[in-house]
């Protein structure tokens, strides 16, 4: 089977708290991104956990983009899925890591519906790492 | 830094064209996976598109849960990601595998917030699949 999509998986290190911590920047910041990649965006929901961190899930017409902080560890989870060869997801997470003032990331790129038949753990991926 | 949580990368493959176009059947079987690996699901949101296909994202206390369906291919994109160690993605899985009634499924689980300082594709993963 083609891959139906791809997969973007950055994790973001050594961010603000205080832009961690904020729904509405998190949501402003996400809407941004899809735009960015050329996506559309059709709804979001987010919550805000006590007493501390937010969560944030945007639906795709091409998948969905989601973001996960804790803002006391710096740390913010964050995956783009796009499906279809148009949106560019990459470019969303170009952004994220840019808003968020990530000194350091790792993104991992996966093809999505390319997985069977695959024993070991070489997933299709690319990875780049830069602090 | 300590991994945040894990999070799992299910392919279904092989499901009945009718499961994967229910947005009522998959809205419940997510509740239900999320009940299952002990997790609380905040709320939902979800999309049916035309001529087919249905995207459906619950916010977590633990983070999230996804899937994207493309009911002519018989596949559906799963992501199951629960953060600290109470709650059992792979429970969820499993529900969701019966469910759907996959034939084929691919499952990897990463280890969130872990990815920092590797310059190769060698994500930690548990990989699994079968037929």
């Amino acid at each position: 089977m083609e891959a139906v999509g791809t997969h973007c998986i950055l994790e973001l290190y050594g961010c603000p708290l205080e832009l961690l911590d904020d729904p509405s920047y998190i949501q402003r910041t996400l809407s941004d991104a899809v735009d960015r990649s050329g996506a559309t965006l059709l709804s979001m929901q987010h919550h805000r956990f006590e007493p501390q961190g937010v969560t944030c899930l945007g639906l795709l017409s091409e998948s969905h983009i989601s973001i996960h902080t804790w803002p006391e560890k710096g740390y913010a989870a964050i995956d783009v899925f796009t499906c279809g060869d148009v949106a560019m997801p990459h470019r969303a997470c170009d952004h994220l890591i840019e808003s968020f003032r990530s000194q350091k990331h790792s993104l991992k790129t996966i093809n999505r519906a390319m997985q069977v038949g695959r024993q070991t753990p070489d997933m299709p991926m690319a990875v780049q790492v830069s602090s």
